[in-house]
């Protein structure tokens, strides 16, 4: 017997060694530890040079204080080909980084289709689908035209658009108008009924939001969101406190706006029906926050997290416009009823700028009611939003967590964090199903994938002047 | 030495043993334990004789049955004189238990004074406190005529009220119409202002409701309730998510309804600017659903808890009409600046009828976010929930806490429990200043007094057959 009293051990790597302590009468205790930049030496030794590193650390100081001080407000709506900076004839918009429609998910090309469809370039979607084939509509990420776009996030230009200002920093972000659920455009269908309520919303919705928007003046975002937050929304997945708060600013200026009755009774009727209404409005928000702090040189925070279907993409302040792509994760969620993962198409939306802000995943613990429609329990929702301080650079004052004696949300992700701890951001997210024209088939929570986050540390460290 | 290890005791009753051990070394747990009825030998006597009593239990049973099964809805808007049960000329009602003029609290005397001015019965203040003196009013408890009020709770014959009816057993209850916040009746006060406010209740507010409610129908109350509660609402003191649900309800049938556009825009004004514009249909629900389980004969099960601002009573379901009251406790709670507990008028008000029916405080856990409001911490809100299960007959299903795993609130207050346990029921409240018309100067958390329960016990124990 080579010990004399029973051993007590915490084990670190290769589980087996703890259950033969354990399979011998011993007590294990496996610590759920990994090595930084999951062991690989080449990653490894650029995550050395880059954590701690003074330069980088200071750069994220300015980029967090940015962050934190903008203060995003709806200033109006406007048409998409008119407000949105680069915006051009012929092109449509996509959520995600870049990807060419030979490579889209079903949804994105059935929606592309609808937009083709509603901008009346032609009159059915065979010929949709050759105009698209044939390279005659461009197609470019929302993101590098200040726009931001849930699931398949298809922006065309005769679209409305929120236009949301930073009061701070003078940057604008913008956004289309939330369909609702069902048979929606964000999903892939692009049947007549969805391109009837698209007309709808182009021709009175966004009118007649706009002539409230003339009494209201501006509306403060941040405000709104962090009330909200007390009201078990997590502004991502979860909008129904702050659709509800937002009506209640709307219809007193939807009333004095001048709009015809009839057109303002639709307008009320279609956003109360609408829990996820204000999900647009909290996606510019963080826009507008996250592109404040981008561009400071050095600067190894998140400003966007995206999915285009195929393929997840960040951008990290200090490192331009480029993309740091992996393959898109499929969600293993809550399905709806006759629905299975085998339907789904992997991860799909701008949406996870809420988390790139802090809120939807992040704020989970603001939210334990979400684990209805997302998946988990409440447990798993405060575990959540614990776990994301480990990778994030602030807690946001401004969005406090009443579960957690009022702490903020944690908020700017650090990408090399990510790589040294192995915590991926969590996302709260819809899932569409793979063929266009389907919808929505469940929700739940996913993980950004870990090889976005040590591309974007192996460029930060290739940046950093040689020793 | 008389022990030859160190010793580690729990104690339990008078705390100096294990002062004695913890000095000589020792480790002593101090148990928070009293002894049942505090310790008084007669209610002891009386409480054994009906703890676990099996026709107090089997009671008990169906009371709970038919709390759980009510199904309270809005059907609609009365005018007090005309719909309340035994409502007469020159009669005014007021909150809590009966309590003549001559012992009312100073907000629930200036209340009354502004109702008498309301109907015109005279036309100044001095001539109104005269009419009070001398005995031309009859002053009633709002419980005696199936209606609770909050804080003065004052209802006089003109007067809109809601109209409650329980879908499942027939029974209706009724509340007043929520003036708001600031110089407002229910907490004494009487100005012009006051009084114009409630003339525009009565002839725009009330009758465009109305009109809403005929073009919605019936509103079911629980489910409204329910989503509330996973929105951070207690339905007490906390109403904005359920005030809002309502609005996204009402402003499309507002907008049908034919009503006058003016007055269509201001009612939504005026909702959307109350905040706990719901709360007196929450009370009137619970109410319903309360009234439901009274009268069924041995039942322990408490039905009412009300104040008057001088007196605390309750209702046993199987003790008829008769109240149990002690001395109003003074609320410790948050003082909005320049006020002091100095200034409070005792409890006030027939909103414990949330508590009543496992609202209010007994649902705290869903909403972190009011200790803002009424002090403590996050982690208190979850304990007093926690709490309440030591009392109470069952856990509500169709009311669930996101924080507490989706557990049903404790609903069902035993009257024995709380004198076996000692363990008070819990009320979340508003504080009024004790002189009228200054208005609200606070919120707390407040417990029931014990004396309404150990009386309530006697009464059962004095109604068991002799063995």
């Amino acid at each position: 017997m080579l010990f004399a009293r029973p051993v007590s051990v915490l084990n670190l790597g290769i589980a087996s060694f703890a259950d033969a302590i354990r399979s011998r009468g011993g007590a294990a205790t496996q610590l759920a530890w990994a090595p930084p930049a999951a062991g690989d030496r080449r990653v490894g030794q650029a995550l050395a040079r880059v954590v701690g590193e003074a330069n980088i650390d200071k750069a994220n100081a300015q980029a967090v204080e940015r962050y934190l001080a903008a203060q995003p407000k709806v200033t109006g709506l406007g048409v998409a080909g008119e407000v949105l900076p680069g915006m051009k004839e012929r092109m449509i918009l996509h959520a995600g980084p870049p990807v060419p429609w030979q490579r889209m998910c079903g949804p994105m090309r059935g929606a592309i289709i609808g937009a083709i469809l509603y901008e009346r370039w032609t009159n059915d979607v065979a010929s949709a689908r050759v105009m698209a084939e044939r390279g005659e509509i461009t197609f470019e990420p929302c993101h590098h035209h200040g726009a931001v776009g849930p699931m398949a996030g298809i922006i065309s230009p005769s679209m409305p658009v929120w236009i949301v200002s930073n009061g701070t920093h003078g940057n604008r972000a913008f956004s289309n108008l939330n369909e609702g659920l069902g048979k929606v455009l964000r999903f892939g269908a692009n049947s007549a009924e969805v391109l009837d309520r698209l007309k709808w919303m182009q021709h009175t919705l966004a009118p007649t939001l706009a002539a409230a928007f003339k009494v209201l003046g501006e509306l403060e975002l941040k405000p709104l969101m962090a009330q909200a937050l007390h009201m078990g929304d997590e502004v991502h997945n979860r909008n129904i406190a702050a659709s509800s708060l937002l009506i209640k600013r709307l219809a007193p200026a939807l009333l004095k706006s001048g709009a015809p009755q009839a057109d303002v009774a639709a307008v009320i009727e279609f956003i109360a029906g609408n829990d996820h209404f204000f999900l647009n409005l909290s996606m510019a928000a963080c826009k507008a926050m996250l592109d404040a702090a981008h561009g400071v040189a050095g600067s190894s925070m998140v400003t966007a997290m995206a999915r285009n279907g195929v393929e997840f993409g960040i951008r990290v302040s200090g490192l331009g416009e480029r993309w740091f792509i992996a393959p898109a994760p499929v969600v293993n969620g809550l399905y709806f009823p006759g629905n299975t993962i085998e339907d789904a198409a992997p991860d799909l939306g701008d949406s996870a700028i809420t988390e790139t802000a802090g809120l939807g995943g992040f704020a989970m613990a603001a939210a334990p009611a979400i684990v209805k429609f997302v998946g988990g329990t409440p447990q798993d929702a405060l575990a959540n939003t614990l776990a994301m301080t480990h990778i994030t650079l602030a807690r946001n004052g401004a969005f406090t967590l009443p579960a957690l004696d009022f702490a903020g949300t944690p908020a700017c992700i650090d990408a090399r964090r990510v790589v040294d701890s192995g915590i991926l951001p969590v996302i709260n997210t819809g899932i569409a199903h793979k063929e266009p024209g389907v919808g929505q088939i469940g929700a739940g929570v996913t993980r950004a994938p870990l090889a976005c986050f040590t591309q974007a540390v192996m460029e930060l460290a290739a940046c950093l002047p040689t020793a």
